[in-house]
C-alpha cells in the first residue's frame, strides 16, 4: 500500500483535528476521527466519524485496529491508553513516549536539563518544604506549574509570598500534582517556532513567530519576515534538538521566552499548535498539512514564507455570547482577512476561531486582523495587543 | 437568520463540490449535498449528503426544500428539474433563466449577438440546407457543436468538405439538436476570465488566463502577472457585460478565442471552472470561495494576485491505468507543487486532479507542474505544452 493510501485515525476532533481534516482533503488522504460527541468541531465536517470516548481504553482500542497510524488532536491521552495502544502494536505519531514527555512539564524540564538547553531556573518539588527553598533561592513573585493537566493558563499560579507559595504547594501535593515552582522570568517577547520531523529524522523548521497572551490564553501571533533570521538561529537549533531528543513525530511547537539576549525553554507542544495557524496562509505548506506529511512518512513541503508579515488573532467568544457566525459576512467583507471557524457553540471566552491576516506590514497586519475579530465578536481590541 | 448560516444546497457532487466544500469549511458554512452516488468525489469528504439522482424531479424538489438556496457543481440540470425547482420557490444561484442560457450553446450566440459581442461567425441551422449554406459562406474546415449537452470536447466536430458537414448535421438533426455551423477561427491563444456577481449586481473581475485545451480537454492553464492588464481590459469588460446580460448569481467562467487583436466570445460556464482553479494557490479569494459568498449574497472577496505566475496542470487518468495516489508522495516532494485530488476511481483520460504551482516566472511553474503531473501519471508531457 503506497503510504498516501494509509488510514490517520486522529483521537479527538477538536479545531486541530478539523484543520487536518482540511489540509487532507485536497490530497485526498484518509482521515478517520474518532469524536468525543458528533457534535464536535472536527466530526461536523468529515463523514467518517466513530463517536466514543477519546479517554476510554476499549474504545480507542477498537477504533485503532481501524486505522494503519494513528495520531492527535491533543496530547492529554491518559496513559492507560497509551499503554493499551502500545500494547496493540500500534503506529503512533507522535509516540506514546514524545506524548509522555509533552504532557508532563517534569519530564520536559529534566530531560531539557541533561542536554543542558537553557531554561527558567526551577526546581522540581516533592515537598512544601523543597518549594519554600526554591522560593527563598529565586525570590519573589514566584511562578508555580503544575507537571501535568494544564493548558491555557490553567495550571499556572504566580506567587506573591511564601505563604501563597506554601498553600499552592500544599493544594498540589495534597491532589498528587508534583509543582514546579520556577523564577519568574523578565519576559521581554514570548515566541514560538514550529518544527516537523519525520520517523526518518527528516526535518523542516518554520520561521520564529511573537506570540501574545493575555492571562495565559494566546491571542495574537505575528511573523515578520524583516524579524525573520533564517533557518540558522538560536531558536531554530534549539527547535531541532528538542525535536530529535524527544524522537518526535509529526509537527511540534517550541515555545520560547526572550530575556535580555537569552532564549529559555517554556514548554513544547507535540501537535499542530495555536502559535503555527499562521501558516495556512503565510507559509507554503500549513503546519496542518506537514504534520500530515510526517505522520504518514512522506517527504516534507517546504516552509517558504508567502507574505512580508502575517497575524494571527483568535476568536474568544464575545462577552455579550453572540455567535461570530452572524457578522461573518462583515468580517469577510474586509480584503485580504481569512477567517477559519471552527464549528463549535459560541460561549464568552472560548477559542471559536481565529483569523490570519498576511500583506506587507505587520502593524496594518494587525490592525486589519483585531478590526475583523472585533467584527465578529463585538469586544474591543485589548490594549495589551497595541 | 445571519446569511452565513443558511443552508446551500449543492446539486451534484463531482469536483466542484468538493472545492466549494474544501472552501466551506474554514467559513463553517452549511453545505448540504445532493449526490447520485456516495462514492462522488465531494460526498467522500462530507457529511450531509443525501445520494438520489440529480436527474430526478422529485429528488431534488424534496432535496431542495431542506435547503435556503440551491447551487450547482454543473449546469446541465434538466429541465423539468428547473421549472419544479422554479413552481416550488427555490433560491436558485446561478437562477434557472442562467442555467438555460449556458447550458444551450444557440441561447448563448443569440443572446451575445443582440448585445453586440464580439463572435465567432456563426449560423445556427434548422436544416442541413442552412448548415450547407453556412458551409459555402465560412469556408472548410468548419466547425458544428451542438446547441445542446457538450462539454470536454464532445458535441464538437470538425468538418473538412461538405460532405462530411452534411452528414453531421444530418445526425444532430435526426437527434433533435441544433448544430450550429462555425467558421474555423485562427486562434491564436484560447484565453478564459472569470467573473463573481453577487444577486445586487456587486461582481469581482479575476484576471486573465490563458488554456491550453488538446483534444478539446482543458489541460493547462496559465496565469503571469505580466501579461495582467488589470481590471479596465476588453476581456474584463466582456466578462462583466456577459454576467450583467445573463443575471449571474456565482462565478462564472468567460471562454475567449484571441485572434489576430480580436477576442471572440467561445462559450460560458456559469459555475467554478476548470480555468479557474488557480485561484486556490494564486489569488486572494479562490472561485470557490467566491462562488459561495455570491450565492449567499455575502460581499466579494479580493481577486488579488498572491504570485507573478500560476500554473495549474490537470491530472487525466495515466495510459497505464495507474491510480496517481500511488506517487503522491513522490510528487508532493518537488517544492511548490499543490495537488488537487479528487477522489475519483483511476481511468485512463479521466479528470483525476490538478497540480497547481506558483512562483515568480511561468515557464518555471509550468516545468515543475508537468514534472509534478508526469510523476503522478506516469506519462510524458505533451508536446503542445512546451
Amino acid at each position: 500500500m503506497a503510504k498516501a493510501d494509509q488510514i490517520i485515525g486522529i483521537i479527538g476532533a477538536g479545531q486541530l483535528a478539523r484543520m487536518m481534516i482540511e489540509a487532507a482533503s485536497p490530497l485526498d488522504l484518509h482521515i478517520r476521527l474518532l469524536a468525543a460527541s458528533a457534535k464536535d468541531g472536527a466530526a461536523r465536517i468529515w463523514p467518517d466519524v466513530t463517536v466514543g470516548s477519546p479517554d476510554d481504553v476499549d474504545t480507542v482500542a477498537r477504533f485503532a485496529r481501524t486505522c494503519d497510524v494513528i495520531t492527535f488532536d491533543h496530547e492529554l491521552v491518559p496513559e492507560p491508553v497509551l499503554q493499551r495502544l502500545e500494547m496493540d502494536g500500534c503506529r503512533l505519531a507522535p509516540s506514546a513516549d514524545t506524548l509522555r514527555i509533552a504532557q508532563n512539564k517534569q519530564r520536559q524540564r529534566e530531560l531539557f536539563t541533561k542536554a543542558g538547553l537553557p531554561q527558567p531556573q526551577h526546581a522540581i518539588c516533592q515537598s512544601v518544604e523543597s518549594a519554600l527553598s526554591a522560593g527563598r533561592a529565586f525570590g519573589y513573585p514566584i511562578m508555580v506549574k503544575a507537571a501535568q493537566g494544564g493548558y491555557d493558563g490553567r495550571g499556572v499560579w504566580r506567587c506573591e509570598t511564601a505563604a501563597n507559595l506554601r498553600s499552592v504547594a500544599e493544594e498540589c501535593l495534597s491532589r498528587g500534582i508534583v509543582p514546579i515552582v520556577e523564577e519568574q522570568v523578565l519576559i521581554d517577547r514570548e515566541l514560538a517556532i514550529l518544527v516537523a520531523r519525520t520517523p526518518g529524522g527528516a526535518q523542516a523548521i518554520y520561521p520564529l513567530v511573537e506570540t501574545i497572551q493575555i492571562d495565559g490564553i494566546c491571542r495574537q501571533i505575528n511573523l515578520s519576515r524583516s524579524n525573520y533570521r533564517g533557518d540558522r538561529t538560536q531558536a531554530a537549533d534549539l527547535a531541532r534538538t528538542v525535536a530529535d531528543l524527544v524522537g518526535l513525530t509529526g509537527v511540534m511547537a517550541l515555545e520560547l521566552f526572550e530575556s535580555g539576549n537569552h532564549l529559555l525553554i517554556n514548554e513544547i507542544a507535540t501537535r499542530p499548535h495555536n502559535s503555527g495557524h499562521y501558516s495556512i496562509e503565510g507559509i507554503a505548506t500549513s503546519q496542518f498539512e506537514q504534520h500530515l506529511r510526517a505522520v504518514l512518512d512522506l517527504p516534507l513541503g517546504s516552509t517558504k514564507l508567502r507574505a512580508n508579515a502575517a497575524v494571527t488573532v483568535n476568536i474568544l467568544g464575545g462577552s455579550d455570547g453572540s455567535d461570530p457566525r452572524e457578522r461573518l459576512g462583515q468580517a469577510i467583507g474586509l480584503a485580504d482577512v481569512a477567517v477559519h471557524l471552527y464549528g463549535k457553540e459560541a460561549r464568552p471566552g472560548r477559542k471559536l476561531g481565529h483569523v490570519t491576516v498576511t500583506g506587507p506590514a505587520l502593524k496594518r497586519c494587525a490592525d486589519r486582523a483585531w478590526q475583523a475579530v472585533s467584527i465578529l465578536t463585538g469586544d474591543p481590541r485589548p490594549e495589551e495587543t497595541f
